[in-house]
């Protein structure tokens, strides 16, 4: 436990030393509040979207982040060829398959993705994810409204189906790359207050990734950040508006003792 | 007067029990803040505009929110779209003409709406409503500069002509259904001093219409919530920046016995 | 240096008296930052992009920004159409070619954008104006990380190539409008851990061209105000979340007075 912890707080240190480049391909929605988490845990944001640049800004990064939340068919265009290239340079990709199961083209264009570009991380909430590996789920509109199984199951199911890391972000989020599963007990109840939040978890995972090769470590590491950054949050708040800007401030504030001290994560190997 | 109290109070209710999602397309400035104020009043709201996905989001929705904010001619067509699908389903809709007045594309595009779409509520301010019945005013960008004649006539006169309920904001709200008006004295000058108070409030409304039938009480209700957040956030606010967050927190600790006790609210038929 | 802080305090007089319209055509990252911000210096935003409006609403303006942050070739040609009407009715504008050097996309068309149209002030950080004027920089997405030679050097080469006042932004900003040069030592580093606030910077300076003639004096108005603005926020907040609610505020709160005492401003001919 100790070791993996002190992993964690690594990676963090690692990114505050080298600062990567995060570019965003995502959602307007949520736009602001994932530059400025981004910059929070101490990695350098960029969205940038056109068709005639996302190759070339995309050679600059250190990850790349795609998020369906507001997309259309040529933002999904935009998404394939940064991430063609991000494949071609190694560089790693996350997917946030933002209201997959709420739509078609929701659903289709998130799996367009995951067969056409190599994914290191998926993050979504548990319908999301369910809808991609069609198990039975409601999303309604961006929200996960019911599941039916274990989200341990279907994290797995996912990750070896796609062959990527999925994250599944809840009161209790659980990560799977197949064979492994981690579990963050990290996080409080005002996040699911604000718009967002899972979307912020990604870009955080996103800023790990940059860092860390490991899928599931960095994604474990970023959702383990966000939780922290919400207790330390949660208790100068009243309410989700003012919430939301004490987060970007414990996210800044962040060290590696925190993370240390604070990280509630076990790792096993699947049942 | 208490009966009326009363019935506002229980629309609240009603959303928190039935969390009716809040399908919006609209603008790209204020689309964090409708977002979260839509999930501080206890709906949830997803932000899509790609025509592909308009209809199908619609189907699954309890209120459409149409803002032309930042418009262009697709966004329109989008709009379109969801609206037939929304009125088929009887899905109620509220339209917020955003700078009518001000270039033709905003007045003919909110004028073209109202023709196609049988629209539940307007939400405007005193010039862009007026501009939509030809009544003379000056919309300066998105500001109301100036209106020849009284809000309460130029609501009511609106209202007949188009078949909506239409409320007016300002220091003072009016909402007439052509039969009915009603007046809204809660809310704070703070309100005016943010960007997208406005819209904020088009997207309460689209969450009261969503558990309640009657347009007039929709909105009246929808506005009366955004006036007394605002009382409750202003005092805690040392200008429009910590305004904004304090006021997304009241919105969440908004309670039946807050509305009932906090109302300013009279409902009489038009003189 | 008082009959200058003196005239800049007559500035943001001039502002509130006159409540100038700032037509952004702008990013959507900090849209909604932008637009307070400028709602806070007494001004009124309107953000529309739309290319069958922009020539309408730019008419209505006292200024117009031109902002590159998340520009599509579509966006770029509804700058040049706005411009060339602005330019017509001799209404300044600001440019801010953010990520300038990063892609070519955004270094065309910010030189596109300079050729074309007659702009007024530049404002963007040292690698950004570096790279329209063919000094070695290195722009990482949106941040400047190394440029090669003196700001001052830099801001006064680009402000004589292109006929325009040039505003380079950073621990101490310069601006030269190829004879003058004013430095402004106001700010807190807690400004560079915010998303857009070179953006924010450049609505300012906007709201300020819409009342003053002199870019130079503008720009450096602009500058100021959002400098002494970041020092009053910055004691009261917790990290860059808070901050830049705090920051809001602080804008909405300057008087002339608190102007004329902050200012740290020098104004020289270029050595």
């Amino acid at each position: 436990m100790s070791l993996q912890a002190e992993h964690i707080a690594d990676q963090l240190t690692r990114i505050r030393e080298r600062k990567p480049l995060i570019h965003h391909i995502t959602n307007m929605v949520v736009m602001n509040d994932t530059a400025n988490i981004t910059l929070g845990i101490g990695a350098l944001p960029v969205m940038a979207h056109a068709i005639d640049e996302v190759e070339e800004m995309v050679s600059l990064a250190g990850a790349l982040v795609l998020n369906i939340g507001t997309l259309t068919p040529e933002l999904v265009e935009s998404m394939l060829r940064a991430g063609r290239r991000a494949n071609e340079r190694s560089i790693p990709i996350v997917l946030d398959p933002v209201g997959a199961g709420a739509t078609r083209l929701r659903t289709q264009s998130a799996l367009r993705l995951l067969a056409e570009l190599r994914i290191a991380v998926i993050r979504g909430n548990a319908s999301e994810v369910a809808s991609l590996v069609g198990v039975a789920s409601e999303t309604r509109g961006v929200e996960s409204i019911s599941v039916s199984g274990e989200r341990e199951d279907i994290a797995r199911q996912a990750a070896r189906q796609f062959g990527t890391a999925v994250a599944i972000t809840g009161a209790r989020d659980v990560i799977s790359d197949g064979e492994r599963l981690a579990s963050v007990e990290n996080g409080h109840p005002l996040l699911a207050t604000i718009t967002g939040s899972g979307c912020m978890s990604t870009s955080l995972v996103g800023a790990f990734l940059a860092v860390e090769p490991d899928p599931l470590l960095a994604a474990t590491a970023g959702l383990v950040a966000m939780g922290i950054a919400g207790e330390i949050a949660a208790p100068k708040s009243g309410g989700p508006g003012t919430f939301r800007s004490h987060l970007l401030d414990a996210v800044a504030s962040l060290t590696p003792e925190l993370i240390v001290q604070g990280q509630k994560v076990s790792l096993t190997d699947h049942a």
